[in-house]
């Protein structure tokens, strides 16, 4: 007998909510998407997510009774007792989104932060499939972090641990959104890349990067900064040169502390594949505290791509409702 | 029936080897200790814990069959498999220290790093008693650290991680000993704190430190420094602050990583007690990720001074033994 019962993922975004139907495998077998449109109530964007979850089942001609679950991932900071994002900075405050969506379906659901989310899709199903312990580390407009211990979200016992984008790299240092300075977002986040570029073609105004933006520094993004590392562009190699060595500090002081079987790297930065693993790969290697140890065959924490790539969030989230929320 | 069984903790350190039994409530009924004199085969140092256990376990009158089993903490890599300490820069390497001690005693033995005997100690009696999670930072020579989450130290997948001493605070910093540059112990530990004064007094030579050293700068240790910061020396006010500033910088940085219920400060600066919780208290208040959330309630994580001082090695070994090396 072949069960053919399915997961609900849904990803709810600043730009958009995105909702897929995924096996028991976290393979999406179909998704849908729509704008968030920031700014409005809990209520109607869980409207939207139900009108979602409506479309894309019927399209799939799924019955709601073939559905484990729907697991939800939002950003921000989740109770997991009360079901309710707590807050997100970009979204809402205090809402019940589990118990508003119940309205809608009769059907276990689940919520959970959304790096949370994507750390849960890579460890069950993606790059850190099979492992033990997994770090993924979503590398984007800022540095957030989701560590899988045995198959379980770590969260802190108030569930706003893992803020890993917001440890100090560097005393005294670039001012961070949190309100800190010399934070590792600061350093290492594409939006840090952006900025460290727009002083140095300050400095020189001849670098291919002038060109490659039409001369419109608001046009510059973390791809445009590598396509013209790879043309040797020698402004772009400085920035980008610097940019792995503080992405290397980060990713050490992170081996050094958890020692996960493998950390995911993810986000916009991650699209640099092989060759940011082929930069970083040598610089974590020297500094690395368990290099003293490796005549003991002591193992080591491996670096990897994303496998999911945007599609974790839906997996991750679907998931949730898999393992029966006992994670 | 009133069950009299006891443990035997075994905290092995570079100075010495000391023994306690302990009842199974955490409690040291009676503890004894020799000298390590490193340099020794690891089947000579057990003959002499062999010893220390026969000897209090005599003078206490308590019979073997009474004991449930033995723990050791060791410094060092200890491979749980294996049993084993893999590497110990003071010790030895490859060293199995269960079956050896296995050859004096019929009972049970168990292993585990020293700084992590310690954070379960803490966790099990001590000042995170009752807590799910807690982060034990050992300040003294180094900076150590074990986390236990559930009542189960967390380990990393190879046995080495919470080094938590070795995450760079400052990029191109002062020469750590792990041979990175700018990690937390390089600012933070007693040793970091006594070079930095070493330094100030060559600058300012008439702070009262030279007196209190008498005029020798391999007198000053930590408790020196404290003593002329009370006494209002402005050199030690200077070297201090900055102490406290770099120390909350790093906490700062584990609480946003881990949000333990609480962290426990051990090792010889934490002598400074409710003092040093006050002078770092609003310097991680101000910081600290959380403190965006205060309004909906987040409980934050407290910090507390270790309560079992020196004997947490002991107890926490001890209890390796209480919870049948699940852990």
């Amino acid at each position: 007998v072949i069960e053919l019962r399915y997961l609900v993922g849904i990803d709810l975004g600043g730009t958009n909510i995105a909702v897929g139907i995924v096996n028991s495998l976290g393979e999406i077998i179909s998704k849908i998407s729509t704008p968030t449109k920031r700014g409005r109530t809990y209520q109607l964007i869980v409207e939207d997510m139900a009108r979602l979850v409506k479309e894309i089942t019927d399209k799939e001609k799924i019955e709601m009774k073939d559905i484990i679950g729907i697991g939800i991932g939002s950003p921000g900071i989740v109770d997991l007792e009360s079901k309710r994002v707590i807050y997100s900075c970009n979204l809402f405050k205090n809402a019940p989104l589990c118990s508003e969506l119940g309205k809608y379906f009769n059907v276990p659901i689940f919520i959970e932060n959304d790096g949370n989310c994507a750390a849960l899709g890579e460890s069950f199903c993606g790059a850190a499939k099979g492992t033990a312990s997994s770090l993924t580390v979503t590398i984007g407009t800022g540095i957030g972090g989701g560590l899988v211990l045995n198959g379980k979200i770590f969260r802190g016992f108030n569930y706003a641990g893992i803020e890993i984008g917001h440890h100090v790299i560097k005393i005294d240092g670039e001012s961070c959104t949190c309100g800190r300075n010399g934070c590792w977002e600061a350093y290492s986040s594409a939006t840090a890349l952006i900025r460290n570029v727009k002083r140095a073609i300050k400095e020189y105004p001849s670098s291919i990067i002038s060109e490659l933006c039409c001369n419109d520094e608001e046009n510059i993004n973390a791809k445009i900064v590598f396509d013209a590392y790879h043309l040797k562009d020698p402004t772009a190699k400085i920035v980008i040169s610097e940019y792995f060595s503080n992405l290397a500090i980060g990713l050490t002081n992170m081996i050094n502390i958890f020692q996960p079987e493998v950390i995911v790297l993810s986000g916009g930065i991650s699209n640099q594949g092989e060759q940011l693993l082929e930069s970083i790969h040598d610089l974590i290697q020297k500094s690395v505290y368990t290099r003293h140890f490796v005549d003991f065959v002591l193992p080591q924490t491996r670096i990897k791509i994303a496998s999911l790539g945007n599609d974790a969030g839906i997996v991750g989230a679907a998931i949730l409702a898999l393992r029966k929320g006992y994670l």
